[in-house]
Parts: structure tokens; sequence; C-alpha cells
């Protein structure tokens, strides 16, 4: 374990993400697996192998990977928003396959500036619980339930809780992951504090994602791609679109 | 009806929409109804015949489909935003043709996890309107009131208010449609409670959305599109925009 | 003047719109005139001999054209946002040449649904106008001095005062434009009063708007043009901004 | 230094740079320095022979200018955005090499209108500093350190903080810059006042700012890159995110 626990120059995350992929380029079978779930956060979608296969699904081969990170003494958690993926039908509508999320990624300390990326912990804030998120005020705190296995034959033996409550002092909140997993016969619980400014961060860095977990920026962009979405003069009557079924 | 009525697997409103979109690609009578109302919202608007007849107007073959939806009890609600329609003069000057709007659909529950499509009822929320919804506070409440056929020889005929009301115990709102048609002698009522949170995703989607229903955002393109609409060197002496005529 | 007057068919603005630009088209000098101001809001910039020298500078031939408007009693305004110009420099630098502003423009009414285009007066807000506008509570009310003659010859000829005061009863304000020329030996006074809803679309919609109207969005689109702006991998220590000059 | 000494057209700032960039140019030693930043706001990195460079490395030969910038009787500051660097793994992974920050820059005033660009001094701020500063309050205040020099061999010789104080009188607040150089023996202060407008523009630019300096930007435009990332038909099932490692 300890092997795999990495220095985080706070400095410069980006050299501790690189490290990390290199350490994870090199297991395969995890590659294939959380290649499917087709997020640009997770760090093993991100390596060769994987980019590879998504230049043969039409992928752009370039990931960019840029996740909100707050270090604290105990453990560290990072932010980063997972798009919705998109499924074409044969009448070439798009729709909406798998919802987006915020992804957040909990880790333990195992030493002075070191985490301790084998035994993270993953939370995927919807749309809606984005919501809660943004709209909370100093005062309030909000606790989200989860069961990865919901509706498998597995359900009901994960069971993750995030909660944010604010400090008794009122100047941040601390947030928290429990993950009890019966299955591994296993508990796991992380708490980081974090500062009004750092949650200033995540809200108005998930309020500007929103949009795009929700998919609404591919509505918003289709009349830029479609040219102005001009319609030929002559055809402007205005129609009610109430009216119509 | 009931054989219209559909399964809503509250994990994936895609597949649902899928099904949607076959059940009703096999009604061209109404397909090419809505076709005309241009907006990328109705499901209806995104089948193949029509997606066919938009690329023979230019438009991308793709439509994308992402609405937010709430699952209540009683009945279930989607918002999702109608992008303006614009109009090319000879002058070569782009002009909104058809305003935008923020497109909400009601659906009556039938059953467990089933809404009754066939029966939706819609309401088009504009700019102004979304103004009043983005700015309510937790106490605050609105209506709004729509005659579909306003200027038509069926004025008066269908009227249709919106309500957004405060939850007595103060988490939440209620959102209910009423629309009364005298065409069709029928009364048809909807309400669903929302979660803050839920109403914070709304407020926030809607804020996103709004510059783009009121076509600002293709203000805004215009220059990148201009290469950063740069002016000759030495054309450059500080004119007043306020002066002119 | 009344020959001037034009319908304004609140269901439509677009149609009203297309009147005007015919209207303008006709004069030309006019026309050269508020071309030099290369706004995207001004009517007579987008008419079809404005485009045409346009294209001639490497514009798109289109303009968009779609002002938030606000039509009452006794008079109307419209805002729409107005980009800033930029200048190239022999390096290759772009620099803002002219800032961008909010343009909003009044009429008085000259009759049922009838608004006086001829007789409009405008007033361009700056960046820190719209800062204030932006940032307006219930109670607030705000008013700015322009002098479109400023350091000219002119200087003093003409004051231009914008106020927007709350309303007596609390809800949405009063914008009022106060125009005092003393070359025309003239005064004009316009005050439109404005829901709290429309008050929040201006505010929405200003705040969308003013990282647009600074020439933020052009920093900020630089990376997309740039293919993310890459370094070639090596060149990456880490550089301290504040240390050099 | 008084050569070096700037006259601010206040109505062109634009006119003002173009002056500093041919000042500039003629310091190739700095130039070579401060291009290796990479940062779009430093006006050395837009120079010509910078740009060259830049396009060797594939960059866009052109540089955008556009900083906000708050003239007052004492003293000058401008803000701008300043884009992470991103480096290119050998897996096509593109991680963050340098974060992004919000760059202020002060310069003292050296007679009317006059501001000594020589002698400026910068403060970049970063994600979770701009965090404090657009979640401030009408009472707030924050104030930031900064070592420039931190972890290199110079480390505490250079000390900087910023602060940002309400007025007394509650409308607006104080900006304030100290730098203590003790390899130069030099200490530096700077202060501006602003009103609650100027703030305002300062809020609403960095809360549009912050997903770009964050890199956010990035993420969310993959799937326009991607042509709305579709997956092939069929392999659609839902996956979950937070079960998979």
């Amino acid at each position: 374990m300890f092997k795999l626990s990495r220095v985080l120059p706070l400095t410069s995350s980006s050299r501790h993400t690189a490290q990390l992929l290199e350490m994870v380029s090199s297991r395969k079978v995890e590659v294939r697996d959380s290649l499917r779930d087709g997020c640009g956060f997770t760090y093993s979608a991100s390596i060769s192998t994987a980019t590879n296969n998504y230049a043969a699904k039409g992928y752009a081969s370039d990931r960019v990977f840029a996740p909100y990170t707050v270090y604290k003494g105990k453990a560290a958690f990072s932010i980063s928003p997972c798009l919705p993926t998109f499924t074409k039908l044969d009448s070439g509508t798009v729709v909406v396959d798998r919802r987006g999320s915020m992804m957040m990624t909990f880790m333990h300390s195992v030493g002075e500036r070191k985490y301790d990326w084998e035994k993270r912990q993953r939370f995927a804030l919807s749309a809606t619980e984005v919501g809660s998120l943004i709209t909370m005020g100093a005062q309030d705190s909000c606790e989200f339930f989860h069961d990865p296995s919901m509706l498998s034959s597995n359900a009901g033996q994960v069971r993750k809780s995030l909660s944010i409550k604010p400090h008794a002092n009122n100047n941040g909140y601390f947030v928290s992951l429990t993950v009890v997993n019966n299955l591994l016969n296993t508990k796991d619980y992380f708490s980081v504090p974090i500062t009004t400014a750092e949650f200033a961060v995540m809200k108005t860095a998930c309020s500007f994602a929103l949009p795009h977990i929700m998919g609404w920026d591919q509505i918003t962009n289709q009349q830029s791609r479609d040219t102005v979405g001009l319609q030929p003069k002559g055809d402007s009557q205005v129609l009610d679109l109430e009216w119509e079924k």
C-alpha cells in the first residue's frame, strides 16, 4: 500500500497526476473497467491505451484533466465535472444516455503531503444534489445517500453518504464521506474541513458546470452549429408552441 | 390511452425517451405539425422524417434532447430551453423571428412510475417570466396566464395558468398548471411538489439559458466568427455611440 | 414625423425591426455615419450597404439583432450588448480599441403601440455602470451622467442622465433618461416603469454580457483557438508570475 | 524613470497599451523571461518577437489584451485572467501544468494621469483567493500573503500582501498591496479606493473567469470537440461511476 501512496507537492498537482498516470497505466484490467465509465475525470480513463480505444470510437484522443482539489491534514478530496454521455438514435436524435455528475474523490492522508490514492472513494453528485450544494447558506447543511448497486443483486450491500456541515465557528464546512461496504466488510470515513473561500470556489465552479452535466450546453450550442438556425424568409409566421402537441 | 402511457425508469430517462420517439415516429401527421414549431425540445421534432426536412433547410441533422425532469407521485414535469428562430433579411441582417422560451411539459401519473405522455400539456415561459422565476425568494410565489390562441379567432377559448407557490413548511414549492379548453370542453390540472434543490437547479439552469433564449449568445458569438472583429489599424479613433443616430 | 412612427406589434418585435431596416436603408448618409460605430446593435449598421462594407473588412456579412425591449404606455426602451472593437498592432497583439457597452435606446409612445423611432435617444452603459446596475438591491437607486461631446469643442453642450429608481410600492423601478441638448436647444425626457421580473432579466442578461463587453471572452477563447495552449513537454517547470517584470 | 512613465488617457486604454508595447519591445532580455510565463496578460508576452516564438510552438500569433483597470489619484491597478498552461503526456492526456490566476498589476501615480509602469508590482490571485473575493459581503475584508520565492533559496526574501477592506462609509473598498523586498532592500505600498460598482465588475468578471483559470472550460469544451461525445448505440447500459475504481 505504501508503495502506492504518492507525494503531493502542493505547488504542482499536475506532476503528481503525471506520476499517477504512469502508475495506473500498468494496470490494464482496471483500465478497461474504468474506461467504460466514459468520464473524463477518472485517472485511468486518461491513459494511452484508454484514449486509443476512445479514438477508435471517434473520441478526441486528448483527455483534459483539471480537478479542483482541497488537501487537508487527514484527508483530501477533489471535484471535477463528469459530462453526460449521449446516444444517437436511428432517427438522428441525440439523447442523454447516462447523466453527467460532479465527481468527488476522497483520499486518506498517509503522512506529510502523502495521500493514499489506492484506497480512494468516489461520490458522484447528481444535478439535483448539485442544486442543494449551490443553494446552501452559511448555516445550512446537507447529506446525500447513495447505493451504487441500487437495482442490482447487490442492492444495499454498499452504502455511501456524503455530508456537508457548517463549522461551529461559522467560517467554513466539514465535507465528510462514509462508505460501508458489506461485500468487503469494510467501513471507511473521510472528513475534510474547508474554508468559505474553498466552498465559494466549489459553488461557483459547480454553477458553471451544472448546465454542462445536464447536457444543456449541447442544446444551446446547436444553433451555432446550425449557422444561427436560419429559416427561409417568408416562413416566419409566429406559431404557438403551447398549442401544438 | 393506457397503451400510450410509458414506464419511466427513474434511473434512465433516455431509454424512456427512445421508446417515446419510436412511438411518435409512427404518427406522421402529428410530426409535420410539431415540426413547424422549430423547437429542439418537442419529442416529435426530433424524429427522422423531421430531421430530414431540417437538413433540407440547412439544419444539422442531429437534435440534442436533454430536458430536466422532476418525477413525483401524481404528476411530472420537464423543462428545457427552446431557442429563438431567426430570419435573414435581404440586407443580410439576422433578426429574431420567434422568441425563445423555456418549455415546460406536464404529464399525469397513471400508475407506479407511469406517466401519460399522450395527455401532456405544455407551457412556454417567456424571457420575462423566466426573470420572475429566477428572482423568486423562499417566500415568494408567482403565477402566469397564457392564451395560446391570443389574437386568433379562438382567442379566450383556451386558458392556461402556471403557478409556483412555496410549501407551507417552507422547504420547496408547488409547481401547478391549469388548462381550461372550451373547444374540447376539458379542464386539466397538474401539481408537482419540488424541493428547494430541484428549484435551485431550475433557477441556475434557467439563468444559464436566459441569454440563449433571448438570442444574445448569437450577438456575443459574432466576434469569434469575425476573428475578433478586427478593424484595420489607423481607423481606430474613438467615436461616440450615443452621439450618432 | 408621424409617417416615421412605427406600429410595434408586441407579439413580434422582429417584423417591426424588418420594417425599420427597410426604412433606414434608404438614408445612405446616416448609414455611413453609424456604420463607423461598429456596434452590432445600431439599426443602421445592419443594413445591406453596411454589411457589404463590413464584408470588405473581413467581417461576417451577417449582423445578429436581438435587443431586449420593454414597451410601456408612454415610452419604451431596449437594451443590447455592444461589443468592443479591437485593433491589431504590428506586433500581432490585439488590443481593445473602443470599449464595449450595454446600449440602451429610448423611444416615446406616439399612439397605441406606436413608438417614435426617429426621435430615439441612446445611452451607452460602461462596464462599471453595468456593475452598478447588476449590484442594485430592491431599495437601491442609481444615476449616471454622460456628455457625449466630452473632450471635444462641444463639451457640455449635450448632457444626458440615466436614472433607475425603485417604485414607491417596492415592486419594480422607474428607468428614466433625460437629454438636454443646447446645440439643438431641446430637452427630452423618457420614463419607463419596469417590473422586478423585467429588471431581473436585465440584471441576468447584463451579467452574462459584462465579460463580453470587457473583451474577456476573447481572452478565455484564446486557448480553444490554441488547441488548449499546449506547451512542449519538459518545458513545464513552474515559474512565478509575480516574480517577473 | 520619468521618461518611462506614461500618459494614460482615460478615454482610451488601448492607445496607452500600444505605447507600452513599443517601449517594452525594445527590451529583448526581459521579453524572453516573461515570455516563459505563458500568460496572455503580461505586456511583454504580447510583443512581436514573443508571438513569433509562440507561433513556432503552434500558438495563435494573436494575443488578446483587455485588462479591467481602475485609475485613481495615487495609484491604479488592473486585473485580467491568466489562463492555466497544460502539458500533454505521452499517453495523450492533457494535464494542468501551471494553474491559472487572476493577475493584478499595481502602478503608482507620478503626476496627473501618469502612472509609473516601470515600478509596477504584480499579485496573482489563485482560484481559492478568487473564491474569497467573490464571496465577500459589504462588511467583509480579506488579506492574502504571497512569497514569490517560496521553496527557492530566496524564500522569505520577498513578501507580498494584498488586502481588500471596506470603506468606513460603507460604499466601496480599499484595495492595497504591500511588497517588502529584502533582496533589493525596498518596501512598496499601493492603495486604490474602489466603488461598490467597480467591485461588482471585479466579482462578476472573476466569477466568469474562475472556471477558465481552473481549466474547467477545457473539460466542458471537450464534448463539442468530440461531436457530442457519442457512443455507439447498444453500448448504453448505465454503469455506476462510484462503483468503479
